[in-house]
């Protein structure tokens, strides 16, 4: 049997003036982009709109002549700002109607809250024909509107909230037959080689590509590839898409150090919880950055001993026991400093792996022979040592980032 | 003599596949609304869009429907993909012509670079009207074409390219009288008290608010308030923000620790710096976040010493010298224990003041007594001593980064 498969066209709107001034980014449109991208809807544009009901409402009229599925973050607080229903209502020729059952839900969830009548009013108005989404963690429900063979949902504007109600609309949009997913992806994450050498590397399957296809995204100095397979089939995708990944990783192998959502803090806790080994950390340039990428990742403290964040000399000697003669003679930023630095921090953490970092961060404390970006990360575990030199580009917090990916990315080859 | 002022409408446009998929999170959109808003450009939407020629002339045509003036960030690079000057040069009559200085330009700027012939032509084809902005970071100029009282400006994606060359972007919005800047804003920063008990303590002040105007913000646990005034004379602007701002600061008093774009950890490391201190830090629960945000710092290397993250029991008593007896007694997360580190602190880095914080990141970790969330935080300076206990909602991430706030805070009001 052959499954009939049309295409969904989507927009995406967020509604809010504090995200058209820009005083705050909007990472709910990202999020819902993932999502849709991921069901094989297509998406046409975001857009963003102030708290202007006459200006949404107009947003609302064009977009509907356009696409099938509008998904609208944003305006459905308490306040009289927040005007998404009554736009949405305007357009969709619907009244709104007082929801009992939400009203009595908001005063018994959130009695603390302290909500004025007026605002719970507001939040349990709902467009007569409209399904209403539960929000378990705030107090403004969203809708979902379907009329004349149109869809519009409406999500709050609380990233948390949205991201929660997400779950029930892609369930819902699951179930509608123009859509069963027939697109599949999969990210291939690189570090180590800029794009141009990526590119180089799979030049002629990237001219060869039609289905899957290939994308290359270049963000926060490092490659991801994405590979995109579209079949009705799962498993022809799923094939597809393998195939695909293991030519790629014939030509980049360790270059691609994770999929999809892995981090590189994640693969590094994850090997040494499977290991049960302990790490020590002693950080000079990247100033704690990465203890803290690790301590991010839940039950840290089961391989995370401790850590120094070792700026000053004085510190490198007396907590990481580096001899201040060693610092004078080849300079704090050195490869000898750095390994002396990992055997510190093994030892004071009393644990079974140590790493070292030191480098120049810039702006400043740059000298002829040693320019900002450089930095030195040295490794020491049971039975080996290393230490690898890099001149890392960017202002302070780039080679702080990078210098910590790098970090990660030797102890991930090393554990 | 009156002048006349006449509002420049404007909407943005951010070009990108990766960016409509929400592969990448679209920043660029929000610094340039911050930098129109700062002029008092009226702003009517932000839209995003992938490559796709049709897809961005029809937003091109809507938009010169709606307003005056449209900036387009993303979609001037070198490869087939990127059609903005395709798409502009369609909508607005004009013709691309290529530019010989660019070419050479290119050629001479980014030897290394080695980019194809076919690339440099299609970055040096400019739509014949158009005045040229140059990118002195990267190898695709801007464009700023006027034609019809209509004003297009099309930008490169790549962030700190788009914003380097914003700067040439406002200096040439400037000259237009339409939009002689008469808008001006404000921020107040607030840390310590919810949204709603700042709505209270200023209600009056929010209910009578005409012009300045009062906007509240939330975001990242904290609320910032933004008074924008909206005077011809810019001494009047100036002299009614004041006003305002003193006597909201009358209400608020310590909870606002700073405006505009200044940081917490700028202001400590501004207020180390004057004084001539030195810290010491030790940090359980935020795992190195409050050293990373220290250390952000330029020229932080002046008062910051040391960090020690002391995850195991081990650390604290070796390295910060809190004895095993007092963790046993008092458990890890106890405010005794806390005041320990901030001493052990501030000897181990030979500082004048130290900091100690210990707490439950979560998820797992707490018990009936001590519940995720709850974070002791210390400080010891030369005459005093304190410590404040937290209950900081949230997961993990949001835990560390709201301990890492109010550990500044604090410092900020010790030093």
């Amino acid at each position: 049997m052959h499954l009939e498969v049309i295409e969904m066209e989507a927009e995406i709107i967020s509604v809010g003036t504090e995200l058209l001034l820009g005083d705050v980014v909007d990472t709910n449109a990202a999020y819902i982009a993932r999502k849709l991208s991921l069901l094989g809807i297509d998406l046409f544009r975001k857009t963003v709109v102030g708290d202007n009901k006459e200006r949404l409402s107009r947003i609302l009229k064009e977009a509907l002549d356009r696409v099938d599925l509008i998904i609208i973050s944003g305006g459905l607080g308490p306040t009289e700002d927040d005007l998404t229903k009554e736009a949405v209502s305007e357009v969709m020729e619907e009244k709104l109607i007082l929801n009992k059952e939400i009203v009595k839900n908001i005063q018994q969830r959130l009695p603390s809250k302290n909500l004025p009548e007026k605002g719970i009013i507001k939040q349990a108005l709902i467009p007569s024909s409209a399904k209403i989404i539960t929000n378990e963690l705030g107090s403004a429900p969203g809708i979902i509107l379907e009329k004349k063979s149109k869809i519009i949902i409406s999500l709050p504007g609380v990233p948390r909230e949205m991201e929660k109600m997400m779950e029930e609309v892609i369930s819902y949009l699951s179930t509608k037959k123009e859509i069963r997913g027939y697109i599949q992806s999969r990210f291939l994450k690189i570090w180590g080689i800029g794009e141009s050498q990526v590119e180089e590397k799979i030049a002629d399957i990237l001219k060869e590509q039609s289905n899957p296809t290939i994308a290359l995204l270049v963000g926060k100095g490092e490659v991801h590839l994405r590979i995109t397979a579209k079949f009705d089939d799962r498993k022809v995708r799923e094939e597809k898409i393998k195939e695909l990944e293991d030519k790629i990783r014939e030509r980049l192998g360790d270059y691609i150090y994770g999929v999809d959502e892995e981090t590189l803090e994640f693969l590094v806790s994850s090997s040494l919880r499977k290991r049960g080994l302990k790490l020590g950390v002693a950080e000079s340039c990247t100033g704690g950055l990465l203890s803290h990428r690790l301590t991010n990742i839940p039950g840290s403290s089961n391989y995370y001993n401790c850590g120094v964040v070792s700026y000053s000399n004085q510190a490198k000697s007396e907590l990481l026991n580096v001899s201040s003669s060693l610092i004078q003679e080849k300079g704090a930023v050195s490869s000898e400093v750095a390994k002396k630095m990992a055997e510190g921090a093994k030892k004071a953490a009393k644990a079974d792996i140590g790493i070292g970092i030191t480098g120049i961060a810039g702006p400043t404390g740059a000298t002829p022979e040693k320019p900002v970006g450089l930095v030195y990360i040295a490794i020491s575990t049971q039975d080996k040592k290393m230490c690898q030199k890099f001149i890392f580009s960017g202002d302070r917090e780039k080679i702080k980032w990078k210098a910590s990916q790098a970090a990660l990315y030797l102890l991930n080859k090393s554990i």
